[in-house]
């Protein structure tokens, strides 16, 4: 019995998008991103202010001499400085990232999450993975960049939800309504709980209910980030249903751990929610998802 | 004697903007990023065209199951798939990268290339590298996003440089003129010179002259980007120009092995050469540099 | 179905030590290097000629400067220098080490191999595994040095065996006759079938029956390392029986790809073909194998 | 002004063996290993009981999955365990290792500290450096395994030397003579402070002063193996003897925190302060130094 099995009623037909664009599709919902859909992106870059949706990393020094005393904290990133001759010709390194890392803001790849065994859309595991590396729905499709109009919806403004939160498909409309602004397809869709998951992975977090996941599908939203996370399952509890719907199924992709506290005060400001939504993820074809650092453009 | 003694005429004033944004600067000719050259960058994103600068990056995994046999090619990215239980719970991974493989595209921190034992904007190495990291004119500066307007020099349309050609201000100009655009203050600019320096990095590749540097430093060019590398030094002859006086000196940070094929077309296609240039660099402090991934918004 | 109940007929009892020193031994065969049989082995350390039972693994350069041009092909090991100030005040290195990479020494851990998802002595492998580390049957039981009798059969003296031969048990009794020695219990066993797996481990090397590792069971040998390694399994075909028994089942650790082309020529110039066995592997706790340089002393 | 210079009294020779074995030794102190040398050694090894040299060291795991919560400490060593396929085929991992962590066991090679830009024997910096990696006097004069005879000097029986105590020529003879032992050409010197550098590699350690590294000239020690650590430089002060002298001028190959604690106990209770010195340090060439698992066998 799947995640689908438990989540729907039965009868109701499996929330997915596996097969809507054929059998070598590795974009899912990226899909939805249209010409039309970059026009209406670029129309909302009108000044030129830039926020960045990323929490930056301050890396773990790999190898430090001896003599610089304790090494520090691990990081998403591991930095190894590299000996370039003496006097020292050029400061290089070497960058060891652990991709999934629950502090870091990144995407999932559709890949990330199997389900029974396959990965979207519909391909068994170890065709997908054949080679120690990932050849289906995998970075690769995020290569040509991610540019379309992002909607930011505050779920919580100048606060934040209850520990615990399930957040609905209410929840969004309401925040829709409350700003005027209005989701639509190809939208890349930025979600405020006023939670910092890079902070506190671990603690008692909102989290993301299917009537949620069906408002996404819906909409037709291309991508979705958020600052609340997705919660972990508890023992013998299911998925969490961004991660074993949304990406496995609708593969629509994440960005774990967005830092939405700069956009926030920017939307307000302005009084707009929409933007040109940037993202240029390093061009590493092949993995479960990146360390990302997307743009929002006004 | 350093490079700049042996680039300059005796007598004429060194070319560098060291000091000229204070000791505390960061950013070097970032700071001719201002709001205008930020609204003039937006104003170019007109229909949502998309257009990636990055050479993509096909990993070679680390540690292939044995009975895949042989291992490849290494690149500027080796890849571990991790393991997450048996079943598989996820498909996750961990990314070696080194950043500046000669392969691929990358920004250099202004720190990368000492000069004098120093960095830019004169820091003492010991004190810019404590603690096994960059403390001082390091990838931080990128972390909140580059974005401005970009502008395409194609210096050889259709064809490509001579081998070993010292591409001048006047190719610069002359390519400007031909194109009908003007590189203004606080503009990215992309040149092509008809070479992929990310396919044969150590061939007989065009290079920069002193007199192409005086021309992007007259024309408050904040980032240089083109894909014909900048030529190593031959033994006992000078540090190549863009990296010991663009990058060091004028804390002009550089774009290495970018990918400007589908640039050229597209800029051909629709007759303009001026984009927003979207720079969302993955968010790690404290680095020499990062590979990057930098859009065209047309 | 597993390996056993193919390899056994029906009715005989399972090629296994699983149980047989308690549910929580992490040991397996080296239980039998008793005091005895580590008084067996010094008494062999006679003249104190050493050899190496391990192929050098020369690494490779992660981060070469660029000037050096060209990365060369992959290895067990990547090796990474590390900046140290400048001018440098020390060499410094960072290694990163495939530890089960098909050309180079090393020893399996118990653990390595799991069956009908549980390892030795039945642990299942989600307890096994907790913490993303090896907590059971792992790399820890080698830390504290594996000291005994080594005795070094030549199946093939001043050749090598066919192709595709399997070993039997025959072939290790005929050995023994023909060198004047006998395998006893908590003897460490060196093979050689003159074929080198770590120069081609995807040739048609030579294999190991399961009466040969019967054999290996009756005799009570603490740990088994050849050079001809262990054929992978075809596809449909049953894992390799030094993997899937006596590693997994028999709790015996292998040690893959031995260079014994030295210890030939040495047995064969003393006429003794038995020798103080000294393995102190790196000390590192709950990994999967280790890299090894096993010595023979003379 | 170099380190012997400072050192040394004006008019004394400096205190080296740079040319002792020619322009092309790699050895340095371990060429004192003679059969003789070996012979004693292995006259030590009489019962087979087994001492480690060797700290243990407990990995982190590079890329616990997420549900595993938060990360540990660094270590020496990273591990990564890998994906090989869903259900798991084998258990694997690669290892990061952090050769000259300072509270790892780990022995240097003799090109790890540069005096004067040159390394043992008198090879400059860049010629030993080519290629990324190290061309001479690196690992590779470890891969055939050192075996010699090993000395115990306990320093400070049942308790520990006095902070900051600086180890003189006569604590080493005066141990000679409480114990009964005499150090002699070859051997491999171990010796017990009753610190344990890898437990507090920053605290106020006893140090060595140059007449004991004299002493160890004298007697020509191989190899020195101490729990005491060697002293890191006060800013201004001279580099440490053991480290500045020892290893780059005499070429003796220090191994850092060793694990004492064990052998202590051995030798006491045997009342036999001398045994097998056994190590074979894991095959890798052209490393600054390597984790190691000394062996005694008695």
């Amino acid at each position: 019995m799947d995640t689908n099995e438990i989540a729907r009623p039965r009868g109701e037909k499996p929330l997915t998008n596996r097969g809507r664009w054929g059998a070598d599709d590795d974009r899912g919902t990226l899909n939805f991103i249209t010409a039309a859909a970059r026009a209406r992106g670029v129309a909302e870059a009108r000044t030129g202010r830039v926020v960045s949706l990323a929490h930056p990393i301050t890396p773990v020094p790999m190898a430090a001499p001896v003599a610089f005393g304790e090494h520090g904290m691990p990081s998403a990133v591991l930095q190894m400085m590299t000996f370039t001759g003496s006097p020292t010709q050029a400061l290089t390194d070497v960058l060891l990232i652990n991709v999934h890392h629950a502090r870091s803001t990144h995407i999932d790849a559709l890949a990330h999450i199997p389900t029974d065994n396959t990965v979207y859309p519909g391909v068994p595991l170890a065709e997908a993975t054949a080679g120690a590396t990932v050849g289906r729905s995998s970075s690769s499709a995020f290569v040509d960049g991610i540019v379309t109009r992002g909607v930011f919806l505050d779920l919580a403004p100048g606060g934040r939800l209850a520990e615990n939160h399930a957040v609905t498909a209410d929840d969004l409309t309401a925040a829709e309504r409350r700003q005027g602004v209005r989701v639509e397809s190809g939208d890349a869709l930025v979600v405020r709980g006023g939670w910092v998951a890079a902070d506190d992975p671990f603690g008692p977090l909102p989290t993301t209910s299917l009537s949620a996941v069906e408002w996404m599908a819906e909409r037709e939203v291309c991508l979705y980030a958020g600052d609340i996370g997705d919660k972990l399952p508890e023992p013998s509890a299911g998925l969490p249903v961004l991660h074993s719907i949304a990406l496995a199924q609708l593969g629509m992709p994440l960005i774990d751990c967005v830092n939405v506290a700069e956009l926030a005060r920017a939307c307000a400001e302005i009084e707009r929610y929409s933007f040109l939504f940037a993202l240029g993820t390093i061009p590493v074809r092949g993995a479960t998802g990146l360390p990302v650092n997307p743009l929002a453009v006004f």
